[in-house]
């Protein structure tokens, strides 16, 4: 099988976690472990991340120096893309000495630079800040900041992917046998103007939305979407919260999961079934492979017409 | 003709600009305006390029903040290399429309790590500055700093690149047709333990001998270094001064050129003259095309006897 597994923001930092490089080193390192399962079970694999956190950090360290060097997010996404990619091609290769070809490509998404959220920020990047620091650095910096579970963060532009640049060389790498990341924070986003002119945009793609994509249009068998969380729960958080571990697109839409960061998940997963055929999952990192082998996490299939909770 | 073409510093940034994104975007764009022209000729194309001033700039960012978020000179490589590989890339498709495959690709080398040039530290990085602040820098932050032409600069250990980790994923794309840029700031250092793992080491490799190792691994025919000098000059800044048009390795042995920035294009070429057989090009990216017709520059050819120079 053909498997895209995207590694969520907690597959390289967990929460609380420093950003240090040390810390997303050890995380990606287990990160690899988990995904050389998949590898040696007879899979192929494309991994896909997350840039939240990194692609914060990089802006405020710009932010820091003379106005000419705050590059805009889509060149910061691009050098999260370097740095995240890296550690997991590296992690990758000591985790499976015995395979021959990894390859991690810079990718962009081609975006609608009329896209409604360009109006409305929403993606959440680098550090959580009580509601006043939040509410002075939007002030200070022209940020939107906006809450994030228990803490308030800044948001911004995230719209909707509509095309991987680089599908045709990550497909031809995929067919010659490579390991492939790429997509990393779900793409640089860039517009094309009707001419064909690519430039970037200021925005951070949803990377979830991204993997789905990129893995219906790579015809992917498998969608993965690595968490640190085991399953979606109806009724998250309430007395009455269970486990889904079986479901549909046509199903999800009916059940109450908790939205936050499981609703783009949820979204990106029901959205690459639909497209596909093929199902997806969501779940824990560690699971990766009980996840190919439906054995683990929430199993979204097109063909389910129950849902089916743990019991 | 298989071609490899190596972006000076000055192909990113003219000297004495203020490194902004829209000053890169707008030398990367001249660049691929240039290379496009070697394409359309029939031939095949590497891109490669240096990353002195950005990988300078990204550990100066860093160091504003907190010291856990200082990343080692092999995690900022990797994001110069995310930030200009995708410069690269982009302004490539835009120069490039009638051409279907790009592919930008994270490239690590592997060193040395008992390398004598760990002990003495030589490659310039980051701005310049006068002696006094240099000398106040390097005491403030560890760094060793160095005379760099009038002005003074960061330096950080350049170990000599021995092999290019991602050589069999760039030649397939090569195969398959993409235009390839890889081995950006001359790869992401790293070193190998005996048992085969791998971890970045602390280091900025030299593009041009990065680049030139790759060539001769890739069977290149052609390896052009490009810079914003038209020809590597006899005498440089004196009145017998020359432009050297056609040499050999052996000659250029015997040779006096202007050490500098100068010094390791020379070296590199000459370098992979000797392993392959196939002729290297030092000149001005404007005259690429002409580089690779041996209409420019500064021709190095095995099998030259005379030395020929600029009437």
């Amino acid at each position: 099988m053909l498997v895209v597994a995207a590694l969520g923001g907690n597959a390289l930092l967990k929460r609380g976690e420093k950003l240090s490089a040390a810390n997303q080193r050890a995380n990606v390192r287990t990160a690899a472990r988990a995904l050389a399962e998949i590898v040696r079970a007879g899979h192929r694999l494309v991994v896909t991340h997350g840039n939240g956190p990194q692609v914060g950090l990089l802006a405020l360290q710009a932010a820091s120096g003379p106005a000419e060097t705050q590059y805009p997010l889509d060149v910061l996404g691009a050098e999260s893309e370097g740095m995240i990619g890296y550690l997991i091609e590296q992690e990758l290769r000591n985790a499976l000495p015995e395979q021959k070809l990894f390859a991690t490509l810079l990718t962009q998404s081609v975006v609608d630079a009329a896209d409604p959220a360009f109006k409305q920020p929403t993606k959440p990047i680098g550090p959580v800040y009580d509601e006043t620091t939040a509410r002075q650095l939007a002030q200070q910096r022209g940020w939107s900041v906006a809450p994030d579970g228990m803490h308030w963060r800044r948001v911004v532009a995230s719209p909707k992917p509509l095309a991987i640049l680089e599908l045709a060389e990550i497909a031809l790498l995929v067919k010659a046998g490579a390991i492939v990341t790429c997509a990393g924070g779900g793409g640089i986003p860039v517009v094309q103007a009707k001419d064909g002119t690519l430039s970037g945009i200021e925005a951070v793609v949803d990377k979830d939305l991204a993997s789905a994509l990129l893995a219906a249009a790579l015809g992917a068998d498998r969608l993965l979407l690595l968490t640190d969380v085991d399953a979606v729960y109806e009724h998250h958080g309430m007395p009455n919260a269970r486990a889904i571990l079986r479901t549909s697109p046509r199903l999800l839409a009916r059940q109450s999961y908790a939205a936050g960061s499981m609703g783009p998940k949820v979204e990106a997963a029901a959205g690459f079934v639909t497209a596909s055929g093929h199902s997806a999952a969501i779940g824990r990192l560690e699971d990766a492979l009980a996840l190919v082998e439906a054995r683990a996490g929430t199993q979204i299939e097109r063909q389910t017409t129950n849902p089916v909770y743990r019991p």
